[in-house]
């Protein structure tokens, strides 16, 4: 066993709850030798189940700096996941913010490690965010479509996957772009993203809090389970590079759901009291931005590449209990 | 006429010949009144054919250079042309340099802009090369097919063009971005461009001189004559910009031809003499970038937007002895 435990892996963004996820389900993994962990706030390391023998590193760090770069990605490194960022919402209200940490940030790992560790295997959660509204609602987005980005976070997001492809390409990197769905249900505090309210609208009746639904109820959205998310973000990693024959970008399973069928769900899980402590208070600029994204893919891409399927809904609440419900928190 | 004299423009990588002809027509323009013309190199000023009382100024300057880029691009300009840019075989041979070029000088440049002349018009010719290969070889591109480049150029044009269109939808910036096809028939030497045979081929031979053909026969290239080139960035000026919703990108009208039919028109324009000048040497690398690039487009956007089609082939090679023959040169 100890033979095999030769990744040495880093996780931007790991204070956050999908990077907090990911790296439990590393620590898990044999394979996985070291695992630094960093964001802005040191992230904490995270509860190991089993005999885990990876030696874990947490590291407070400003991802936007050259100099904490230069110290954090030693090519001792062989997988790299890039998590951090500054979400939708956020991204729209503070331009800069997001086009300093979303975009540069992302280029200066990226041409750091293609000096200092040439060839190493990254992994970066991209989102559907690219798209913008389809030209039919009905219409099944595939990875054919053109990326038309409604919002400055959609366009950052797909700058980088262009970056990243081109590396990949030349052979400076081994990249893999994965479109995530809007994940849910998160657990924690709601986030600067406009699609916060997709768990906002679960997480909070279970925890027997009010929640706030800022959209219409007939809208759609396209989402995907935390443990969905963290199996495919793992799977990206073993999927042999000539299996990308000309792009590594890949949009990623979820289902697609109105929040007519997220309450529904609810209300089976968490009965008519849950129900009831969501608030119905509708909210221009968010229904804008989640209006701006497509809600309908066809993943065959993601299948044949051997990514893994999620849903139905109420399992993932049935999860979410499990992971992260009161007992847990 | 005095009065309706506002425009004041500059050209980057304004010695380059389109931006040279580009210039050749601005001049001619009553609506300028003042023209910046910039390259590495200091570009010439063109002839003045009419009465044009246009106030030109020639500057030699590095566009990476942020200081410079802060002394050229001053508030009272009102019309931004950037053509600079390291062309299709150079970059692809000299990756930095066409990182630093291609995407961090244009960068510098819209991010400026936005910040000292907020809303102003900036045309950005991109290129038919952030296509990758088509699925079909008769499938015509439109719009709403994805750029998958298969070049660094390629994907350096396509992340200008995802910022110019972001900048544009938040209205720091009024950007058009320009796919161009091939252009040809451009006068002067060869250029570090894939498709600088697509010019070689004409120019060559018509001046008495011998041309290198580096790629089959039978390969299709998608090209446009300069003039239809320099009229439709001079449309895009004009355009006004509600009338591009969603994105400001548009792929240019051109012509699909093998270079066979090239072949046949430089006989019919320059006769058995001209055409024996041709002379086939098949470079590996020259015809993989070429074939990277797909040949048939649907232009329907760009024809709706009013933009003018181009051809027939002769023409343009009529259109290169007036404008460039041997008397010209």
């Amino acid at each position: 066993m100890t033979s095999q435990s030769t990744i040495n892996c880093i996780i931007t963004g790991a204070g956050g709850f999908v990077g907090q996820a990911l790296a439990s389900a590393l620590l898990e993994d044999p394979l996985v030798s070291k695992l630094t962990l960093t964001d802005v706030v040191e992230p904490s390391s995270p509860n190991r189940k089993g005999q885990s023998k990876v030696e874990v590193r947490c590291v407070k760090a400003d991802l936007t700096s050259l100099e904490t770069c230069q110290t954090l990605f030693t090519p001792d490194l062989n997988l790299i996941y890039i998590l951090h960022g500054i979400m939708s919402g956020q991204a729209e209200a503070n331009f800069e913010l997001g086009l300093k940490v979303n975009l540069d940030s992302t280029r200066q790992i990226l041409d750091l490690l293609r000096r200092t560790n040439p060839g190493v295997k990254v992994i970066y959660p991209s989102s559907t965010a690219v798209y913008g509204p389809p030209a039919t609602p009905t219409t099944k987005i595939t990875e054919g479509d053109t990326p038309v980005p409604g919002t400055s976070y959609g366009a950052q997001k797909h700058i980088c996957e262009t970056l990243l492809d081109d590396y990949s390409r030349r052979g400076f990197l081994d990249g893999r772009s994965l479109r995530l769905p809007t994940v849910t249900v998160r657990p924690g505090k709601p986030t600067g993203a406009a699609s916060s309210f997709a768990s906002g609208i679960f997480r909070e009746p279970l925890n027997g809090e009010k929640a706030i639904l800022p959209v219409s109820k007939d809208l759609e959205v396209w989402i995907c389970s935390p443990r969905t998310v963290v199996k495919n973000l793992i799977l990206a990693r073993d999927i042999p590079k000539e299996k990308f024959p000309n792009t590594r970008i890949v949009n990623l399973p979820g289902i697609t759901v109105t929040v007519n069928e997220m309450l529904e769900a609810l209300k089976a899980v968490g009965g008519d009291e849950a129900l009831k402590r969501v608030e119905e208070q509708r909210d221009e600029a968010t229904e804008k931005i989640v209006l701006s994204w497509p809600t309908r893919f066809d993943v065959s891409r993601a299948k044949q590449l051997g990514f893994a399927d999620d849903g139905p809904l109420e399992r993932t609440l049935q999860e979410y209990l499990e992971d992260y419900g009161a007992k847990k928190q």
